[in-house]
């Protein structure tokens, strides 16, 4: 059976994105710093469509993150766009006509909307929490593992709800000093186990399991 | 000139604290995993007049934070004890008849109280700041390092006020879920530069310049 994992990257604070987000802040002031890591690299670039880009010590890091996934989840958020836009003419998130996923993908949300079905990426809507929405990722993923693409919100739940088998954590050099909190949803203290620590430009990668 | 550094332990969430502390649990719940990787090591174990313990990865980090250190700052609850016991008898703080520092230590509290002596560890309490404290912790190092021991209350006051130069956390594979958290009294958005990253048993070492 595949793991369930996410990899996120976070403030040295622990923030995954920064404070105030708006039109030109999406990540909030300063949360665009949080990614400087991964947009730099070849292997980001190219499943985006982008050309050039780095290879260094994150590229592993990166290519194991999407290596095995056979279905992915995230929160409403980490989708795109608010209620309001769901109408007529739904909004198809941040991710364009060929989303960089290529498995199904499980939206975890308040607000349900038929499949939305683009190039090699589905995205579903699952409105009865995070616990069904991993349920029905794992009967899609075919044994291969499920990434939870976040947000926070999401990543609390599943690791309330001892879902989650392992995590990387890439660290950014950058204090916001306010924003979105990684962790704030959680209130269980629980020992995990340090599976790796990778030092790259720019990022530090820790992976850590969760034990069961 | 020296630098002036912090090395602190904390969880993956922020902590360097476990919720609910008590006289069982002087760190809060949970807290004292955030310091099993040091208490392990010979390299600690030594200067507090322990036999055995651990040589490993963690070891050298310990001796570079110990290393060149002409004076020590820290806040009032590190110093240990509350107001109530400085009275005629004042206690001696969490640290015994023989403080593992060995050079001059500036206690950051809002109440005055002359230096106490003892062996070669000399406590001075500064009423008017970390800024003032550490002003002082220059005059008295001599041009070696000065070490912030802690708590996130002067750590917080001296990053915020630009006087740290580096910094290295130590991350415990722990989520304490509450307590106390290491940046919660900041809120400006500083860039980072990350100097050194060191995976060791059960703790990842990540050290920071602060850029001025």
């Amino acid at each position: 059976m595949g793991k369930v994992r996410f990899s996120i990257s976070a403030s040295i604070d622990g923030y995954i994105a920064g404070p105030d987000p708006s039109l030109e802040h999406p990540l909030g002031v300063g949360g665009e710093q949080l990614h400087e890591w991964a947009l730099a690299l070849e292997a980001w670039r190219r499943p985006h469509g982008l050309e050039g880009g780095e290879v260094n010590e994150s590229t592993p890091v990166m290519e194991a993150t999407q290596a095995n996934v056979g279905a992915y989840l995230m929160g409403r958020n980490m989708f795109g766009g608010g209620p309001g836009e769901w109408g007529d003419d739904p909004w198809n998130g941040w991710w364009g006509d060929d989303p960089p996923f290529h498995a199904p993908v499980f939206v975890v949300t308040h607000h349900a909307r038929e499949p939305l079905e683009l190039q090699d990426t589905t995205f579903r809507f699952v409105t009865d929490g995070a616990k069904s929405a991993l349920e029905r990722a794992r009967a899609a993923a075919g044994g291969r593992d499920i990434l939870i693409s976040g947000g926070a919100s999401v990543v609390g739940q599943c690791l309330d709800a001892g879902l989650v088998d392992e995590f990387t954590l890439s660290i950014a050099p950058v204090l916001l000093g306010g924003g979105t909190p990684l962790f704030a949803d959680r209130s269980a203290t629980e020992r995990l186990e340090q599976i790796g620590v990778i030092s790259a430009p720019g990022v530090a990668h820790v992976t850590y399991r969760v034990a069961r």
